[in-house]
């Protein structure tokens, strides 16, 4: 199916007083898209367990880079691929742009982990299903 | 002893596109003072409970209005009282003034809650030995 | 044409420790709504001007009122009526009710001001088209 | 000189239902602390130009990853240092402990630009003495 695609606008809590996105704003977008995704192929971003656990996708790590200013109003182009699925972490890729234009790109690498309160999330493996629907926006290379 | 004083800085995420800090920054500043404030005075901000229901301040009120903008890098000196305690909320008046000039004025309704999770919080009353640490701050009204 | 009417979705970035969206979310809502309602009728939010000062609406007052908590994912119904017309101030009063429950109440003023890099907003009167245009939510109190 | 160390303290904001901080908190801590670097060697993170145009550092590059969850009012030992300066760049690198646990590694690019009111950011050399300023903070590799 390719990637998943959705747009974003920046809204004024996104700005600075340098008059553009700030760069934080970015990594809203990516969880926000993150979530629409696995919403969108029918996975619970938060799946309550019935002993209390919850399992839920902590990042272990984020990144952006950035290549051109966007300010308040815009609308951006979101897409997101589903770059590796590993044994319990799943990395996304995604790509901002705005009227045609690159804007950023960024990646997540979210950990399936069961969290319980007060404890350590604890990584775990993505049940099979979840990894068939994942797969319907993997990357092509 | 009178209200409980501190700083807080304008950091670059608290402003937006028109160069000013943004509404929102004052409530985060407020929260910030709130738990310092009860910090101060050897309360915990979340005590966690003996069966898994922790006991928060959770707001059933905020409100602030704004007088003068301020911007990036200032330093704000807050004060806040506690201007009633009932039998399960507290109410904090804040003032933000930058250089000697009010900048705003803020209020917040706190309520001891039971918080389990997945359940709606549940109002409890404040424990004797919080509101006497409380009443150290209490305004002079 | 009565309230203006809109949805927004806790996202995770809304949500806090307690399990419930923080409460500072529904400031950023309100100011997301307002501004949809201003693109709605045709109002520019951040108007550019010949000489580099911009018309905009800095807000001198926000209030909110919670009467029961929302957690993450839960979709929310935002309704916004312009209460009042100043000289140069608007007054939205807002509802947010999740499955036909009342979730909170809030009210912000903007205030009509020249913004003008490093100088103070200065307000100005509301031109009469945005006036005229404004009155299509007006609340009929 | 080596790392520029400081501290910061898990904010409820900074939280989410998860119940450890967001991904996204680590992002602001290493730009308040870049700030706070910034500050102690004497280079104003906004520089007010004679004709409008503001010199800043907007980011081109930014990267978390996350070994440890923190949560609500634990206090970070953060640790930052340049780790090279290009003609208009500077990349920081960020270390954060908590109670001597590492819990991130973050880096950010940062670039000195010039910014007009409504153009493109503007990649400019970064001055000498500032320069020498940030070198006191060079990593020692």
């Amino acid at each position: 199916m390719g990637p998943f695609t959705t747009r974003r606008r920046v809204e004024f809590r996104d700005t600075d007083a340098a008059g553009i996105a700030h760069f934080s704003a970015f990594f809203f977008w990516m969880e926000s898209v993150e979530h629409e995704l696995l919403r969108s192929v029918g996975v619970a971003v938060v799946e309550r367990g019935s002993d209390g656990a919850d399992a839920s996708w902590p990042r272990v790590s984020a990144a952006c880079d950035y290549t051109s200013a966007v300010r308040f109003g815009d609308e951006l182009d979101v897409s997101v691929e589903v770059e590796a699925i590993g044994r319990s972490s799943v990395t996304y890729a995604f790509l901002f742009a705005h009227e045609a234009r690159r804007v950023a790109r960024g990646r997540i690498v979210a950990v399936r982990c069961l969290m319980r309160p007060g404890l350590k999330p604890e990584a775990v493996a993505i049940p099979a299903d979840i990894v068939r629907r994942l797969e319907a926006h993997r990357s092509a290379s």
